[in-house]
């Protein structure tokens, strides 16, 4: 997939296709809130699944019930680019 | 388990104790590098399931083969009780 970094109307045409991200500087940000640990473990398990069949990971972080995920890409100096996109897409195919 | 705050004395013992771990403000903390994402996930499940068993959950940042841990107690104002040193325990026994 290319990692040439996504145009800001790119950008915003696929938050509004995405629903629920937002964009926090050169990065695609999204709060997955859970009922419990378990449920927000559980989360992350098939997250992280889905980001290693891609071999693109996430930077997240884990509080409780809480997940904030945080998507950009390395290898174009940490922009967004389609990776990003789709692996967003690949957390929202997740059940809660 | 108690909540309560463990006094100075307790924490420098149990950090030596411990090995790796440090403080930082009012948390136990550790960075833990891993080979790749996978390992570091796996790591992420072990842990998370003695986080659950004892029903006291970290605080944690992961970045592809890196887990930053940081570890205090809800309960006790975010200072840190035995229960941090448990579960730090515990994710030592956890194999690399």
């Amino acid at each position: 997939m290319s990692t040439e970094p996504l145009k800001d109307e790119e950008i915003e045409q696929a938050l509004k296709d995405l629903g629920g991200w937002s964009r926090q500087d050169d990065a695609l940000v999204k709060t997955f809130q859970f009922t419990d640990f378990r449920a927000a473990l559980a989360f992350m398990v098939r997250a992280g699944l889905e980001a290693e069949a891609a071999n693109h990971h996430p930077s997240w972080t884990n509080v409780y019930n809480r997940v904030d995920v945080r998507l950009s890409t390395h290898d174009a100096d940490n922009r967004i680019t389609k990776k990003d996109v789709a692996l967003a897409k690949a957390m929202a195919r997740i059940p809660a």
